[in-house]
């Protein structure tokens, strides 16, 4: 079969460290590409450019989504965010599954774009974990947890938009469950009907040869 | 999360190399169950009772029709085909996944009964092979192989009622990849709505009592 590249759009709440799972995802398996966000907000000690995301100007940020170069973007607290088109496609051409790490609304945005996009959402083992965790961090403020909890129940309202959903108890483990999952949606019949289009008409010359 | 068996039901193209497949997939993972056909026909030489068939009187066969006793059930050359029903069900209540090797007007009817079913068909890796490997065998005469493509070419019209295809080239590649479609299917977000339920329950609870 022709491999297409699959376009794989990951969230997840806050601390159910999606982020770290994707991480070892492309580390683990080389058919993936992390997809690098546009953001105009300044970048934070240890953050690289090209690494966690493009430092750009607004001037730069604007001109991008003036010329349709962005899949989907948001402004949060004054800053912008977008997904730039032009790698994702590139990759998805080369036969490379490209990952998405973005937010529900993004999303959402991302699968009306791209109708063949796999939307998949991380989860927490338990709501209890998931406060440990975010606990655990220990830089964050009673205030701070509380919104993110919040959040989460809000973002959890959206899960049925999803197509899967995997639990990141263990890393390894589930660093497999995401692999299986888009490695499985590779051989949906959705995504091959060409090939089978391809196979009848195989078929068909032989029959008719037979005859 | 709470793992239910799935029931999977795998077609193919007689030559496409299912039934091995499928022995192959059962001895390699534990978390299968193979469903056996009961048949009205006599056993051939080789066959065993409840390895290939359950092979039953047309009396018995028909007791079992009338009780609601098999899931779906066929009429080839005059011999009774079908699926009990009880065994299917005791396998799924206890997490395995059942899978269910028949025919696609079978398959359809286990869908409409069952339409969490997984539907997978195998595939040749060509027309062309798919010609050699029912020329290989050797036992077949010409009319035979050409009947059996013609037969291919008519079920392939209905791949599309179909989940997923897998390409049976290499059996402990192709056995990998029928493993990784169904371990995914446990993830698909409409088979885990209890516990994305729970979880929001969870959350609510959590953040509530925060405030």
């Amino acid at each position: 079969m022709k491999r297409k590249g699959i376009l794989v759009v990951v969230s997840g709440f806050s601390g159910a460290g999606k982020g770290t799972l994707m991480k070892n995802l492309v580390k683990t398996y080389d058919n993936y590409a992390l997809s690098i966000s546009m953001t105009t907000r300044q970048p934070r000690e240890g953050e690289e450019e090209g690494r966690e995301y493009f430092f750009v100007s607004e001037e730069t940020f604007k001109e991008k989504m003036g010329q349709d170069g962005l899949i989907e973007f948001a402004c949060y607290c004054g800053n912008y965010y977008g997904t730039p088109r032009e790698y994702v496609e590139t990759q998805l051409e080369m036969g490379k599954d490209v990952l998405l790490e973005i937010e529900i609304q993004g999303a959402l945005k991302v699968k009306k774009k791209y109708p063949a996009a796999l939307l998949i959402f991380v989860m927490p083992p338990s709501a209890e974990q998931l406060k440990k965790r975010l606990a655990g961090r220990g830089t964050e403020t009673p205030e701070v947890i509380e919104k993110r909890l919040c959040r989460a129940l809000e973002e959890a309202k959206g899960i049925e938009s999803y197509d899967y959903i995997v639990v990141n108890d263990d890393l390894e483990m589930c660093t497999r469950e995401l692999h299986s999952i888009i490695r499985a949606a590779h051989n949906a019949v959705g995504r091959n009907e060409e090939w089978i289009e391809n196979m009848r008409q195989e078929l068909n010359v032989l029959v008719k040869g037979e005859k």
